[in-house]
């Protein structure tokens, strides 16, 4: 194979444009991933089931419609990678479990298909953990996903696979799904531009609770308008979706591709929305990252903003969402592993009174994020409390010199932003003086989600950081 | 007063145009539904709350307005009533509750705030169970309300008091809500159009559990155009609010206006959702009501489908709702009324596991909807399996000779459309042989409001039933 590796390094969007025009093909756009694939997934594990075959026979009926003047859709020819918690029609779909190790499912969840129908590859699965529970990315099935910018760091997760592989350039896009962080933190410790949109944005089928906002898919790319274009290609009204309504904008994309200032965007940065503390180095450069966007016009403040009280009420209703989600397998619960079963009993034990009164705590910090929207019109605060740590922990031990006592507290800035259900990005910051990636949260209204690409487009554009180590 | 009696027999559409055109003056109109309410609510005792002062001194604001060439709202200077559970600034509100007798709130809720914006003027409050849970109306604090068409017969619940004083003419729109069935039984009992629409198109603040789609406001209107006008008064994004999001359309009451037919559209009538049989009569008229959309080029088919599995799996979820509802009042249980403690004990008795089988069991009848959807446009069913019954009994004590058990399995041919979460209307079936009105149930997919009112518009053009004898 002599692949024109280039090509790897080029955005979906670019990509996506040269094979309309003919200029590259769709099967020389695969070799060069395949080829990327073949270099680097050895070492950094993302991609743990590859469909090689299935892609060129796609890649080579895209070039053939394109060769005979049809349009195969936005996204055509555009390997595409796709987290494996969820259901790729024919290539297997394991959840990271090993009681589901060789599952192949018959159907596409919805925004595979919506990927299909514009015109993606589906090139493969990526690694995460059992049942996306953690945010690490390590399993019984596949083992460890190491992070590109450092190998002997994590990814992160959930979705740690897909966000190892895009910040690699083994594909110009990546599918995530975020329940407690798992978009916005991989997206933050890879160097990605990552997005949790409102839920509904996306239709979310199959899900047990799909009348639950929590878990939502979101893309990742390394750049905003990358994302913004697989945003368009899931996104849109199915009319007997709970939750789903139609996008009220024809084009994320030609919206974050029109933004050129932030004049007007009344922006807080909030170091630490969590009560946990926040590391030095990782404050510090988002802060200076919110501060850049005041170049381009925006208002920024610097305040504090504290919705640590909603700490139980999520895991409460996590708690609630994990027994739900696994309400067919609860006989198995023994088998899952130590993070998926110890979520699941916590969900056992719980009762209808503390259910409600996680649900009035989630009220009580949504209503102040009501009045701080009154005020501004984004909130940015670090995704993550700490810069990327060794591959092989399961959580930061500690925080700024404060030790952390379990795997998910962590996860809070990310978390508390889930449990309000308002859309956010992840978008780089900047690097660690030992060049890693950290990357800062950009939380807006319901439905901003071009708003909060168009500002994750300036802030990479102000500070660009570049390609990781393995790329 | 020598009020216009004339006045209050004419829609809300015409009568905001004429006061618009100062044809008739808000004033007049006002004058014209006080003299209605003094005659008629004695009897039926509607409404609980009157401010004649506050809306008389809005009406003359209103017709200075418009004098002064400014236009104040769509619905200027329409009287509408509140339902007493929805708080209105500065006006009583009890929620039909002895421990909220004297409350008067000092905010509107979002949708009583969008009616005043629109121009209404909120004449007053009308009767309810306590905190809206039963299907008939009455209470300790106002007692029973009767239904116009005859008085010893209930208005059904618990939007009654909001249905007998629209009915009867003692406003041209009113208020309602709807859990279980609360704006279509009623709408159903007292012959007018109500409407339960998609969850979040009427953000719904305030409400503890701001993300359950369970609990909607909706308009009850004598006819689909008034319903439609007072709708889009209600609907919009609220870009904070949970669940919200803009309606696909600009204006739901011009697209009914502009329906002339029923042309390609696929309906299924389905006598029995619930599996607990439908009274002879009120089955033989919805039928007919369903089958005259045939005239008007609908495809009309009448098949069987059942739904009676989601019977418990409502129970389940209205129970964790109650005790949702009740959090900050849970000491107080022993102080409700029989139906309200009852159902709040039984949300406090639940498992997590019972939640989770009942939302798996809710995402199966869902399922079942959607393979429906594929098929059919609509489904029209009995919104009620009886015609209204004596206004003291707490529920009807027999369907078709079989007794029933308590006071919520009657209204399941509501409540399992409320699990689904699909928008349904009501609109008057016909009249049985004793001159009580009977409503069938429209059901459609997300967003098919303005569809749903466009076949209520029809079916009352091709079979008026006139007005009760109380009005």
């Amino acid at each position: 194979m002599s692949a024109d590796l280039s090509l790897v390094k080029q955005s979906a969007v670019t990509l996506a444009a040269k094979i309309k025009s003919r200029e590259v093909s769709a099967v020389e756009v695969l070799d060069a991933h395949l080829a990327q694939i073949e270099k680097f997934n050895p070492q950094l594990n993302a991609i743990v089931t590859l469909d090689a075959d299935g892609a060129r026979q796609r890649a080579q009926e895209i070039d053939q419609e394109i060769a005979a003047g049809r349009d195969p859709g936005p996204l055509a020819g555009l390997p595409v990678l796709i987290k494996d918690v969820t259901l790729t029609k024919g290539l297997r779909t394991t959840f990271a479990s090993p009681l589901y190790k060789d599952f192949v499912p018959d159907v596409d969840a919805t925004p595979v298909a919506r990927l299909r129908q514009a015109g993606a590859i589906i090139l493969g699965k990526t690694n995460t953990p059992e049942f996306a529970t953690g945010a690490t990315t390590f399993n019984d099935v596949f083992g460890i996903t190491r992070n590109p910018w450092d190998p002997t760091k994590t990814p992160s997760g959930s979705s740690g696979g897909s966000a190892a592989a895009a910040a690699s350039g083994m594909a110009p896009l990546a599918h995530g799904t975020d329940f407690g962080c798992s978009v916005r933190m991989p997206a933050s410790f890879c160097g990605l531009v990552g997005l949790r949109p409102t839920p509904g944005l996306i239709p979310n089928e199959p899900m047990h609770l799909p009348w639950d906002p929590g878990q939502v898919h979101g893309p990742l790319a390394r750049s905003a308008e990358d994302a913004a274009l697989m945003l368009d290609a899931m996104s849109g009204l199915d009319d007997t979706w709970p939750l789903s309504f139609a996008p009220p904008w024809a084009s994320a994309l030609d919206l974050v591709k029109a933004t050129q200032d932030a004049k007007g965007k009344r922006i807080a940065y909030v170091s630490d929305i969590a009560g946990l503390g926040v590391d030095t180095e990782v404050d510090a450069l988002c802060r200076a990252g919110a501060q850049r966007l005041a170049n381009f016009g925006a208002q920024v403040e610097d305040i504090t903003f504290d919705c640590s009280d909603g700490f139980d009420a999520y895991k409460v209703l996590r708690g609630e969402w994990m027994v739900g989600q696994q309400i067919e397998r609860l006989a198995m619960v023994e088998k899952f592993g130590a993070n998926l079963s110890g979520n699941v009993k916590a969900g056992l034990a719980l009762t209808p009174r503390e259910i409600a009164e996680a649900e009035l705590m989630r009220e009580k910090v949504w209503s102040r994020f009501k009045t701080f929207f009154a005020q501004y019109d984004f909130l940015i605060t670090p995704c993550s409390p700490v810069a990327p740590f060794a591959a092989e922990e399961k959580f930061p031990t500690q925080i700024n010199g404060k030790k952390l006592e379990n795997y998910i507290d962590w996860i809070a800035p990310c978390f508390l932003i889930t449990l309000v259900g308002f859309p956010a990005g992840s978008v780089p910051a900047g690097l660690t003086q030992s060049g890693l990636p950290v990357g800062m949260q950009i939380v807006g209204k319901r439905f901003s989600e071009p708003q909060i690409l168009g500002l994750c487009k300036l802030a990479q554009q102000a500070h660009p950081i570049g390609w990781p180590p393995l790329s």
